[in-house]
């Protein structure tokens, strides 16, 4: 395969995360001969930005992949389970954002800065991994290498563009209420986000944790390739639009100084160290927002146990959380070609 | 001293906590027979309001405290070093709520649902904890005689009105300016705090971490009088008016199931739980704002190690966190006669 012939397709190109990865093939020059925008039928028709002009968004069916070489999912888990498997099957390698094939054994998960040679073993369906879950894995591995990561206590601060277009109107709607001295009204969240924090982001499960804190304990050993990461999360939504903030604390096997584990993180692959407290400099939202980098910063040592570190971790979580990832699989994908399908026929 | 004839003193009275002490003393129907509202100079002739009228603002000068009985300060460490030590001077028991005395072996750290017999022990000033120290104590001391807290760790969701007022005008200017597309401007807090935020709280101190953090470290270990808990902060500004929220990763010596530590909480003074997950019935800021107690929920087990809890805690940080825990340290004072001072010239 020609890197010159190759056709993209974008599914769910409509959406936060699908604008997003529009914006990101166009600024990092992928490779694409053509790029194609799918969706569902109530957004056929309509058009997108790329380039500088104008994409028609056609309807996603399960022949829209015919001639398509790599598939962008962002539009679902639902949409995915049910499309990925014909995209695959036309012979189309799919990197899908929803979580529905995150945890699958069939399906490598990948942050390409922690473990890009997952990619070798795809079958055709790869996962891009949860938001909150990249930018803590990007700042962990180099720690993991280094010294061993045991324990993570980790307490998230999520903007609302995570959940979707609908959610940044919502937060943007309720504000302009509140302060026309209405009351704010709440669809896309069970209660108000403006001005607010709330606990509560996926569902809830039996032993009281959210999907979203499941997730971030499971994808964590997945990517990291090791089971003895142990992790906790406690994930909390808060009125910020782009950038999500990550409050971590690591427990290491070997000691790791504040000062040596900034070393570290400053030869890191995606990694920005801003850590100057005497300077204000430490990662926040505001900065982040655009940028592809994962910022680390407050890195201190925790005095409570031996060897334990805290830090605060910051991302776009469109970009590096979402699109820019999954553009970066795209981009391993190609670099190694690694576009083949062994058995196209596997997940239907 | 008759209870009908105590004079109270609130210092700082035009301020966000001292506007909320008086309406405390007001709701709580404190029973003094006077109460002043002392300022600085640049606040003095102006009103403020109590039960239904206004009291007019005097200068706070070193005899302020002629015929005061209990003076509630909050107006700052620098204001509290200076004028305290004249109040007692002139028989007058001080509860303040600045960090100024909190360390000060002199002088008991008091959270009423806590420590309160360390009230027995002052020496006539009598300080108030941390805003954030006070609703996570309120949590953890009945964990504590429980099971035994070892390890805390701590992050926190605080709002804008922990700083003051100008934090308060300034969160809401800057959404404003927002809003109609203009650069919003900062001056309370070096960057914009809207849609954003703040991993910085107070002052940064040579190890990496905010005072805010130590103030959490140091607290707890006085207010729960046992240096075997160990805490570990990372305290964050959010863009919320009023409520702090806390994420609690806890370490017990004993096991405590979610249900057990749910009872213990249940039964526990100045706690109330709000935890059914199916119900979407949680704690959030907008829902302690005005309220009394200290609310806990998503309280799960940690399944990283052997006995582990996470927790939810919001409280309305003017309220318990400043001017409630204030007025309450007075009615201990008043209920338990402890209003003499055996030294009026300690702290001169």
């Amino acid at each position: 395969m020609s890197k010159e012939r190759l056709v993209v397709a974008v599914v769910g190109a409509t959406g936060a995360v699908g604008r997003e990865m529009l914006k990101t093939l166009e600024d990092r020059e992928f490779p694409a001969h053509e790029v194609r925008a799918l969706a569902s039928a109530r957004s056929a028709g309509t058009t997108v930005p790329f380039k500088g002009g104008e994409l028609t968004v056609r309807e996603l069916t399960e022949d829209s992949f015919e001639g398509v070489d790599i598939a962008l999912f962002s539009a679902g888990g639902g949409t995915s389970a049910r499309f990925a498997p014909h995209a695959v099957k036309s012979g189309c390698v799919v990197v899908d954002n929803s979580s529905n094939w995150r945890m699958d054994e069939r399906c490598p998960l990948v942050v390409p800065e922690v473990n890009p040679d997952a990619l070798k073993l795809h079958n055709g369906i790869i996962a891009n991994p949860n938001c909150s879950t990249i930018q803590m894995v990007v700042a962990l591995k180099p720690l993991h290498d280094a010294a061993g990561v045991r324990r993570v206590v980790v307490s998230t601060y999520q903007a609302v563009s995570g959940t979707g277009q609908k959610a940044i109107s919502e937060l943007e709607k309720q504000v302009r209420q509140m302060f026309n001295m209405q009351e704010p009204e709440a669809s896309v969240y069970p209660y108000q986000i403006a001005f607010n924090c709330l606990p509560h982001i996926d569902v809830f499960l039996e032993d009281g944790y959210t999907k979203e804190e499941l997730k971030m304990v499971q994808e964590t050993v997945k990517i990291m390739g090791d089971p003895s990461v142990k992790v906790t999360a406690t994930t909390v939504r808060v009125p910020v639009f782009y950038g999500h903030s990550e409050s971590l604390n690591i427990e290491t096997e070997k000691k790791l100084t504040a000062a040596q584990a900034r070393a570290v993180l400053a030869q890191a692959p995606g990694v920005r160290v801003l850590d100057n407290p005497s300077e204000n400099i430490y990662p926040m939202a505001i900065h982040a927002a655009g940028e592809d980098e994962t910022f680390v910063g407050r890195i201190r040592e925790d005095h409570t146990i031996e060897n334990g570190l805290n830090m605060w971790v910051v991302a776009d979580n469109l970009r590096k959380g979402a699109a820019l990832n999954a553009v970066q699989i795209a981009e391993e994908l190609v670099e190694r070609s690694l576009l083949d399908i062994a058995d196209p026929g596997k997940f239907l």
